[in-house]
């Protein structure tokens, strides 16, 4: 079969990649061919699947129907602005994450047209479609309102999804994400790069600030749980899903507390010594308007499985990223 | 002020029409002019306060800019391609349901990006974001799972009002308004026109034809109540609303056998044997996945007013239809 990552060059898309190329199939069928796009071209990887990378800006007129045109078996689309940018960059925002998906999915519309075509499409929806007032844990059939220009983005395309999902155009799955951690390499300056830069940077020896109380509670993931919920849904059936397209994918909800404590437990108080307590009353106000956790009925009855515990987050990052052992 | 509306041929938007140049005033503000605009000339009524009608597609590019370059104070933006049509003309429905809503949405917000402007944009949602599996009440918190296009395109355009009205380009409302019944005019083809047909044509000594069983129960108001809606959305301070800038609008919870009881009141046994029964398959299988009952807490606190029953529903027709008598 062949595959199409759009959005590639991300963490979570060349994760993806390595996971496509090591698995060499999906289900049971072998894969073939890769297609990796993102806005600019990703690596392409050595490998003996023949694999092409392709620099493409998604929101450009054409530029979906290029990708479409080989006529994909299975596209992950994973691109986006991130929710800072489309916030600051109203137009950028729109266009990129509501425009490009839209175009994406009127192009395997119109493929279809012509000769039957109806691809599995995998895309990454976010829990910030979900805004406060919220309860404890948020069940799968919350409401969605949206606080942030890319949440609204999000929530637009779960609906576009599903209708062109309904109308036999394209066989959808949305997953939101929880937040991903312990995400690898440098501190980035998204709101919550602190959650995994307590826990990253302590077990590389190095100092990082906590600009929340410990008492903060999220919602989380590994990118390995990540990388496991992207292949199951390119695999799952997708008929029980009815109109309800995108599910909350299951994680931890951990509080900074819960945090620190795994971070104990692997790297003593060595590593939590290294945290640097800096309150940042913005990043405050940001977070507390964020999901704290869920209720996932639904992505566990059809098999999606994520950590038990932020212990077990910390361990993957350890055998993932770190090669089994803390420096 | 400058009131446009859009939309403005259709029964609800000359009815609207009629009631502000009769009141001649929102609120405190007199109506210094009046704007109509559907996708034919809506007829531009006699009256002292000038009145343009203007005949404009809102999928086209440059009609919003046209119709937002004298910027009307207030905007009702009624316009959408039906329910029926939506699913048979994909593109027609996204092209004015979604995309001419988002571009007359566009059009505001560049207009106040050269000078201040943020006017007052009602915008009628519809019932129809909603879909089975639905709770016997549907709260205000009920999540978004449309079965239709249509259903979808509102949907989205709610979620765009919200945004636009969040980032303050706009100061949106949206009303998702019942049922509306009874219907004045002759039949009309739409899967609901029975609601209004049985009480319509038994009292204009004409036999109705009833398609589904007496026990189905759906969701109502009138003419007369959606006007009063719209007027009182025009005027409300949005502030309140918060992220959530639609309500679902008050209504009457009906069976059929209360309409034909209403009818029996007012018409008695003449009336209701010219309703025939006929049952339509197809019909009732569209009707089965329809709101029946809404609990509409949000807009009852705003001041939104509905009828009590549907009694009230038929006196309403009589008096304003039917000069107060039944020939």
């Amino acid at each position: 079969m062949h595959i199409l990552i759009i959005g590639a060059a991300g963490m979570v898309g060349s994760k993806l990649t390595a996971a496509l190329l090591a698995g060499g199939a999906i289900g049971t069928r072998p894969i073939e061919k890769l297609t990796l796009a993102d806005i600019v071209a990703p690596d392409a990887p050595q490998t003996p699947i023949p694999c092409t990378a392709l620099a493409t800006d998604l929101s450009m007129p054409g530029a979906a129907e290029k990708l479409i045109a080989t006529r994909p078996d299975l596209i992950f689309h994973l691109a986006a602005i991130v929710s800072g940018e489309a916030e600051a960059d109203f137009d950028k925002g729109y266009a990129i994450n509501l425009d490009g998906t839209r175009l994406l999915l009127e192009a395997i519309r119109q493929a279809g047209a012509t000769e039957p075509y109806c691809p599995r499409l995998v895309f990454t929806s976010s829990i910030a479609v979900f805004g406060t007032p919220l309860p404890a844990a948020i069940p799968d059939d919350m409401d969605h309102t949206p606080l942030t220009s890319y949440g609204t983005q999000k929530a637009i395309c779960e609906l576009l999804l599903a209708d062109y999902s309904r109308r036999g155009f394209v066989d959808g799955i949305g997953i939101r994400l929880p937040t991903i951690v312990v995400r690898p390499g440098k501190p980035n300056k998204a709101a919550s790069g602190f959650f995994s830069g307590i826990i990253r940077e302590p077990l590389n020896g190095q100092e990082a600030i906590l600009p929340v109380d410990e008492s903060v509670r999220h919602w989380f993931a590994s990118p390995r749980a990540a990388i496991g919920f992207l292949l199951h849904a390119a695999t799952l059936d997708t008929e029980p899903l009815g109109q309800r397209r995108t599910l909350s994918m299951p994680g931890v909800s951990a509080t900074i507390a819960d945090e620190i404590a795994a971070l104990e437990k692997f790297g003593g108080a060595r590593a939590t010594s290294l945290i640097r307590r800096e309150h940042d009353e913005t990043i405050a106000r940001i977070v507390a308007g964020w999901p704290q956790n869920f209720d996932t009925q639904r992505a566990l009855a059809l098999g999606f499985v994520a950590e038990a515990s932020f212990e077990d987050i910390v361990r993957v990052y350890i055998e993932d990223e770190l090669g089994g052992q803390i420096s």
